[in-house]
Order: structure tokens, then C-alpha cells, then sequence
């Protein structure tokens, strides 16, 4: 039995997501077993990184599975990308010890969340950014995004349906970078709940359009209560972008994307 | 009878093109009068500064109507985004006197072609781009870029279903840019030919392959025949992103797109 780690770029729009339980309703996880398993001739199940919502996209998801098929790491992914609809794509593959977990040894996981701030409707990005506009305070949105960074408890930033047992994270790091028309939300952390990166871009969306203060954040925090955070920021701008692991398991570095943002690591 | 001039985005990949002349096919322009047409509560007429094939993109198409409605520009520009569809978006409207004509007063066009250099397939902008996965000797191709600068018959490098009654065109500039992982092709010229950049690209992805030298451009050029020169690059990669006029018509500067290279002008 062979374990092998991939690297895959996705666009999310016309997916529910990552992975669903529902039947009949196109995954990108399913989409990317259905393919797998045809090339090695036995059903392949693909763990990834992490979850992502219907809409979102990824320019470096990765994902494991383990198959007793021999091919090529060329094999694999010529054979994968031919047969993947084009807004799915295989980066790179790569052989590993049964030791390596797509999900378990991850030790963060980071997004990039990209508006575009013009009082122009984008017809050529309308599914890759979210459009703002309406002018935004910029500066009080990137001294607000380091209010994020630390442990804190992210109960006000959580969707209703998140599963997870405790709404306490650690973000290594919330910035805003201003890249020509583009404001990205470039955020890592040892774990994301559900709808976190959207509240969080949502609530910055607000501060930039003065709803209110910066300190209000520390309230939003303490009400630990989703009402009392903002809206949740639509899914079309958001980008998984990379999942840190022990640099014993050595996987191959990409730029991070989305590639046409073409902005420094 | 008041003329306006629009500019308009937009994504070519569901449509014919900018003009069509069968009935059922959807076209930019058909689809741009529909929506205006409402607006007016008349029948609009759209003439646009240039043609582009299915497929092809645009971020700064000029084109102008006529009408007898009376309407606040916003009007005019909120009405119609609200109504086209996601992938056609008006950037600007300005009212013209009756001697701006879009097609007629145009001095220059200018395009881009923009090609996604790397290994990897991508997933996230596979229509609008052209993929080279192949290596390519850029240092070759902006050489051979320079060659087609100037005054020349392009008699290889039109579609055989080209209609202009005279082959020879005056070719302002013809750069490539490499920008990260992409590689530009910025070409102005008073007109353009049938297919005549996706067939310069074509020429420059051959000369970049080292199918041959630069110098056999000149004999390209010298065979006055379609077959002389090599493939037709896809549309995918392709954008209108200028129409130059009269400073005396002072329309509006926006960016040269598209917007997502946030590349300087």
C-alpha cells in the first residue's frame, strides 16, 4: 500500500464545497476520487487538508490517499489532469510514509481573501473576488486586521452550524495587503471554524465603511455570540492557499496563489 | 437624438463574440442592446470600436449608441449592470456629440495576450489564459516581439475569412512582458487583421519553442500566404484592452486591463 500526498488547485463555483455528504451533489473531493479511482483500477479515498464551502476556492489543497496501484508520479498526474474538468487541477503529487496525514499532521492552514475595490462591476473576475464598491478606510482596515492575530476565542465568528468542539484558535498571523486594486485578507492559523475567514473579512468590510470603531472589536470578541459580529463576506473571493507541515515530511513549495494576484510569498 | 459612448468589460468565453450576424447565437453586442434597449424603451444600436472573435475578452471595448431617451448617466450605467449578465459589465457612459463615432474615429486598438508560463495547469483562470506548459526561450521571443513593429503587409498572419480589403497595417508597438509567471504580448496598431494577433502569438510560441529562428520571420512575412506562419494561438488568452482617440473627445482613462495583472500601463 502506497500513501501519496497532492497538491491541488480548484475553482470553487461550480462546487458545494469541498466535501458534502449529500448525495447527487457535485464535491470537489468526490470529483477528484471518481478520477483517481479509475487510474488505479480500485476505489481511492482522498483526505484533505481541510474543508472548504461551497463557492471557495483552493490554489494549494492537500490531500492524501493510499492505493496498492503501481504507476509513475507522472502517471498520476498527466492521467489525473486529462480527466479532471478544467477548473480542477493536480500541482504536484508525491510518494510518503504511512506516517504522513493530509489532516492530522497539519499544523496551519492559510487564505487568502481577495476584494476588489473599484466602482466598477469586474465581468472578467466576478466569481474569483468579492466586489467592493463603496469606499473603504483602508488603513483602519489593516490596523484592524492585526486585532485578529493571538489566541482568542472565535465563538462571535462562527457560523451557527460549525461542528467543531471548541471555538478557540491561534492566528499566526491577520494582515491586510493593499496590491493595486485588489485588498487581500492574507490569514493563517493552526485551524479555521466554519465561516471564520468570511466573519472576519466580513466584520473588516464594515470597519472600512466606519459602521463602527476599531476597539468595537474587542466587544464583538467578549459578546462571544455570532450576532454580535457583522455579515458573513460572500464565498467567491476566498482562496486556501496552504497547509503547513513538519518539514521532515519535505513537501514541494509552490508559489502561494491565486496565481494571477502574482504577489510576493 | 443624443449619442452616448460606453466602455464595457466583459468575459467572452460564453459568447459568439462582439458581433454576429447568425440569428440564436448570443453575441456582446446583442446582449449589450437588449439590456439598453429596455432601458431607453427603444430599439438601440450598438457600434463598437473593434470586432472580436467567440472567446476573446475585453476590459475597455468603446463603443456608442444613440438615443432619444432622456437619462441620468448613473441611470443609464446602474440600469444596465443591474440587468446584463455577471460576465458584461459597463465601465463608464459619457454623453458625445454626433461626430464621435466608436468604430470610425478610433486611431488605434490595442490588445493583450496574456499566456500563463508553468508547468502546472491552471484550474482557477483556465479561460482566460493561454497555457504553455512547455518551455519556452522568452529571451527569444521578445526579440522576435520587435519584428513586427512598423509598417508590413500581414498577408500571413490573417484568417482566411478575413474581409478587410487591404492586408497592410501600421503596428504602433509589440512588446512582451514577462510579469511573474505570465507572459504579455502588448500590441497597438492602427487596425487589426482577422485572427492577426492570436496569430502573431501563435508565430512567438513557435519561436520561443525553437521551431525556428527570428530571422524566418522576414520570410513569413515575405510569403504574403496564411501558410507561410504557424498556428492560430487560442482566444482564451485574448483581451482588447484600449481604443485610442482624438484628445478632442476626451473620454475617460481607466486602468488597461485586464485588472487582475495589475500591471503598470
Amino acid at each position: 500500500m502506497q500513501r501519496f500526498a497532492i497538491g491541488i488547485e480548484f475553482c470553487g463555483t461550480r462546487y458545494r464545497g469541498w466535501q458534502t455528504q449529500q448525495a447527487g451533489v457535485r464535491s470537489i473531493q468526490q470529483t477528484i476520487e471518481t478520477v483517481l479511482s479509475k487510474i488505479a483500477d480500485e476505489p481511492i479515498s482522498l483526505h484533505g487538508a481541510g474543508r472548504t464551502d461551497a463557492g471557495v476556492h483552493a490554489t494549494n489543497m492537500v490531500a492524501h490517499f493510499d492505493t496498492q496501484a503501481i504507476r509513475p508520479e507522472r502517471g498520476w498526474i498527466m492521467g489525473a489532469n486529462s480527466q479532471l474538468p478544467k477548473d480542477i487541477a493536480i500541482q504536484w503529487i508525491q510518494a510518503m510514509d504511512q506516517d504522513f496525514h493530509a489532516r492530522f499532521k497539519a499544523q496551519a492552514r492559510r487564505y487568502r481573501y481577495v476584494v476588489y475595490h473599484s466602482p466598477r462591476r469586474p465581468a472578467l473576475l466576478y466569481k474569483q473576488v468579492t466586489h467592493a464598491y463603496y469606499p473603504l478606510n483602508v488603513e483602519k482596515m489593516i490596523a484592524a486586521a492585526k486585532k485578529f492575530e493571538g489566541t482568542h476565542n472565535f465563538e462571535s465568528f462562527r457560523a451557527a452550524a460549525c461542528q467543531s468542539n471548541q471555538p478557540v484558535r491561534h492566528v499566526k498571523h491577520c494582515r491586510l495587503i493593499q496590491h493595486g486594486p485588489f485588498l487581500i485578507l492574507d490569514i493563517q492559523a493552526d485551524g479555521f471554524l466554519h465561516h471564520m475567514v468570511r466573519n472576519i473579512m466580513g466584520c473588516l468590510l464594515e470597519i472600512g465603511q466606519e459602521c463602527y470603531d476599531i476597539a468595537h472589536i474587542d466587544e464583538i470578541f467578549a459578546a462571544q455570540d455570532r450576532k454580535a459580529a457583522g455579515i458573513t463576506a460572500p464565498p467567491d473571493g476566498l482562496y486556501f492557499i496552504h497547509a503547513d507541515y513538519p518539514a521532515q515530511f519535505n513537501l514541494p513549495h509552490i508559489p502561494l496563489g491565486p496565481q494571477w494576484l502574482n504577489m510576493p510569498d
